[in-house]
């Protein structure tokens, strides 16, 4: 079973792509981010964002997508900005008939590390302990997204 | 020249086209809204906004759509759905190669009514007015959408 985790943004996006079986150990397959240019119309960012992932599922085929829910500290224009980013990849998650499962950080940090208040950091470390990865996987939002496809496979029960 | 104006959300979006020319006052062709059932899943709603905006772009063929801009005084999670609907329906203009332009509730107050602290009753009763239409369009979502297509005219300088 190949599982998707995707950290929304429209600035920089989260892919991180793992396989998992009932009898086998999870084992990260790619890790990236796909990027749009701030100096672009928001339509166009989302084109493109909504392009490469499209043409990121072509090739990746996952059977499941774990996207994080929205939880903002942030401020308001980031947040909303990242909102619209997450509708468009949640839409062509449904139209590439991807079932999606939704997760909040506090979900993803108890499930990743035992601990709610884990930082990024141990949030790292542990992806990088779990999927036997020689560093901690890079950029940041990559590994976010690896740790959401790994909640993906203890959720379904195949880890 | 065929203007969509759209008024983004996830429960509700409304979808108003409008025809306009040089010498042509603004005329309305349709009105509507599309919907989606608030016990379904966030991405299947999203999915299904995006197909029946493909589904009118296919009939309407609209050279401009203008999307209002998100300003939020309501609740946060309102929020937050509004930004991931407008996010999945601007990737679709996007893709359908239809140029889109971004109004802010004040901009359309004023270009409508001529009074930035307009109430929806009085944008509704100039949309009737310009549009020469016999009621003020319905449902309240259609109406909005209207304007914004009234807007795209004003600023394409067609009208």
């Amino acid at each position: 079973m190949r599982i998707l985790g995707i950290d929304p943004g429209l600035s920089t996006a989260g892919l991180g792509l793992i396989e998992t079986g009932r009898d086998k150990e999870p084992r990260a397959l790619e890790w990236l981010t796909i990027t749009t240019e701030k100096t672009l119309p928001l339509t166009v960012r989302l084109g493109e964002l909504g392009a490469d992932l499209r043409a990121f599922l072509v090739e990746a085929k996952p059977d499941l997508a774990v996207v994080e829910r929205l939880f903002f500290a942030t401020n308001r224009r980031t947040a909303m900005d990242t909102a619209q980013a997450r509708g468009a990849l949640l839409l062509v998650l449904q139209e590439c008939g991807i079932e999606v499962r939704e997760v909040t950080p506090l979900q993803l940090k108890i499930a990743i590390t035992g601990d709610g208040s884990a930082d990024k950091r141990q949030m790292q470390e542990m992806v990088k302990r779990i999927l036997k990865l020689k560093e901690i996987p890079k950029p940041a939002d990559a590994a976010d997204a690896l740790a959401l496809a790994l909640f993906g496979a203890y959720n379904a029960g195949v880890s």
